[in-house]
């Protein structure tokens, strides 16, 4: 599972119905890659957080059907980039 | 979930049957690799979107045999690539 | 999906059961990265293909049972590296 | 499977309930990537373990619901890493 | 399916039950990139050998609740990493 900052939401007015109401977020790793991620912890921008990807992924949201293959697993208490 | 730029069709006359009638998108990410998605959206190029993989991109077909591993989950509004 | 270039044929005399009766291409990405695949379109050295990897490479061969993780999907009619 | 090395515990409060009470490892791979992974093996920082990843990870919790896309899979007993 | 070269055993006596009895190959890629993979092929140090993985691979050692993500598929008969 990767460690990634929160940059902010994603806005999508034409997406995937099977996405349903979740909401999605612009995610940035160590080096500088970009990600977008369904968020069901209610992150927000510049928390650091960890990512469960594949089939993981949708079960992360509670329902096997959300075409999601990156969710949020948890908001990192403390984490300091330069140390890592 | 990555984020990928349409650049235009894939013209494909023998492929495999498991595709059944889906158009087949060229797709570029910002370090400017190429892929290959499924696209049920109607995205044009240009359109900057979001891509699913692994199983979930088969199940956003609506049908889980249709042979894909990447498909478009969404046309994102407004992108600025700069930005990011 | 990636986009590759077919190689050749890849000669495994000591190979897993589970392969059946496939044959097995190897391939070299636009980055001259190799890798195998498994056939069933009868792709050609030199044509470029794109292929389909994770559990619908498994499907691909119409078997779900068959042990592969990237199958071709299709033989694209005309492909222009220098373009992309 | 990867081979990486321990760093330290990730303390997350408010992470997803998928992953009941099992713990997370933060780990660095040779290149000094960070990865996070859920650990039922008691390795401790500074070991070499190997990962596994997909829905492998998931089963090697014991319970397939568990929302981990990365599980330790073992504690190597000797690894030299300026010999790989 | 990815190509390596058999590096040797991986001697690990804390290892998750999951693996059963089967033995575990360390393997290094074209890059240098080191990987762990389960073996039933009995491929020995300086083989070419094809990997498969992700569920594939678990399938692969006849009984899909093994705990591998990348299995040896096969013992490539020649193989000139310099023509590649």
């Amino acid at each position: 599972m990767e460690i990634m900052q929160v940059v902010g939401p994603l806005v999508c007015t034409r997406r995937h119905p099977g996405l349903y109401q979740h909401s999605l977020r612009v995610l940035r790793d160590a080096k500088g890659r970009i990600q977008v991620a369904l968020d069901t912890s209610g992150c927000r921008p510049g928390n650091w957080v960890f990512v469960v990807s594949g089939s993981a992924a949708r079960y992360a949201c509670g329902d096997a059907r959300v075409l999601t293959d990156l969710t949020v697993g948890g908001i990192i208490d403390f984490w300091d980039r330069t140390e890592h």
